[in-house]
């Protein structure tokens, strides 16, 4: 008599193959399926369908590797967006991030991670030499790196630079300073040096 | 000009239906829609099949209401089992967790849920009324109420207790007491008090 074995079969595969998302462990993904077993049965197959119509109608940009439904995204194709100032960022959400804040009018390049040894990411698994070839071809003035602020970013962002540094092209880093909001006392030393370093006159 | 709409539809519809799901905000939502994209194609299509697959095969055993791929779920039709006596549980993995011990040899009732006057979860809305049938029906002797150990899995338990306390059947809860690795100095005083108040002469 097996005791443990009465987990329908579609189950434990939909379990295994969601914990094979980064950040799902066995928990959060039989936490996953039942949700979608407990919904109204119409309801959930829609949320399945979506989910697989997205997989098929987006893909990277052709040009700057943002996800999009065309060949060429929006920005790319956009009359009103300056091609010789690339903004550099891991990937699409940082992009609609920056979007969001209506500051940049410039084109994106998406790299698709970042440099991770740990993780076995060299550069030759992120969209960099396309980067270089973008510069190389286009009359690209300006290079904004916007990778996160953290170690692997900070590093990807410097192995970026060393790449173009000797190229006729002004490259710059986004700003380390304490965000809106934070308290002084627990802001971490690196970033509190940084918000010092880069105070502006008033 | 409008710089925020860049996010593809499918991505947006995407982001907005897996919201949906009990425990997904926004970010976590984006962070699953992005983490499919991100896979090689191939596989993100196969984890949406399975889940689709998953949907069509599954559904609630029309005796206990634990999620099966048969008409009866495998421990109601066991020879094996005890139907006499019943463990009522909020959810099907619930139930896995208890046959994982291999210490219950008795069917199993999933009622679906708990009573949740916040979530506007009422006893209808639950498979309580099955249960009532089922004891009226199938000479049961013991309802062992196994809802999770919280304010409304005990609200639950009791109304259970309520319904069911004229027939003639032995109705008992799972014990409450300190779990294995606890640390007594962190025990919340009810948890303390119970273990207490059940200890057990060795």
């Amino acid at each position: 008599m097996k005791d443990i074995d009465i987990i329908p079969s579609t189950l434990k595969e939909a379990v295994e193959k969601i914990s094979e998302l980064p950040g799902y462990g066995e928990k959060s993904a039989k936490r996953f399926a039942v949700n979608l077993l407990d919904m109204p049965r119409g309801e959930a197959i829609q949320i399945i369908k979506t989910l697989f119509d997205m997989l098929e109608k987006i893909h990277p940009c052709s040009e700057c590797g943002l996800y999009t439904e065309e060949e060429i995204c929006s920005i790319c194709s956009s009359e009103e967006r300056d091609r010789s100032v690339i903004c550099v960022v891991e990937e699409t959400f940082d992009a609609f991030a920056i979007e969001k804040t209506g500051k940049f009018k410039g084109v994106y390049h998406v790299i698709g991670g970042r440099l991770s040894p740990l993780e076995g990411i060299t550069a030759e698994d992120l969209n960099i030499e396309k980067l270089v070839e973008r510069v190389d071809k286009n009359g690209v003035k300006e290079i904004i790196l916007a990778t996160n602020p953290t170690v692997e970013g900070e590093a990807t962002a410097s192995y970026i630079h060393n790449l173009l540094k000797d190229r006729d092209v002004i490259i710059s880093r986004i700003a380390y300073g304490l965000p809106f909001g934070a308290v002084l006392e627990n802001a971490d030393d690196f970033t509190l040096s940084k918000a010092l370093e880069h105070k502006t006159i008033i």
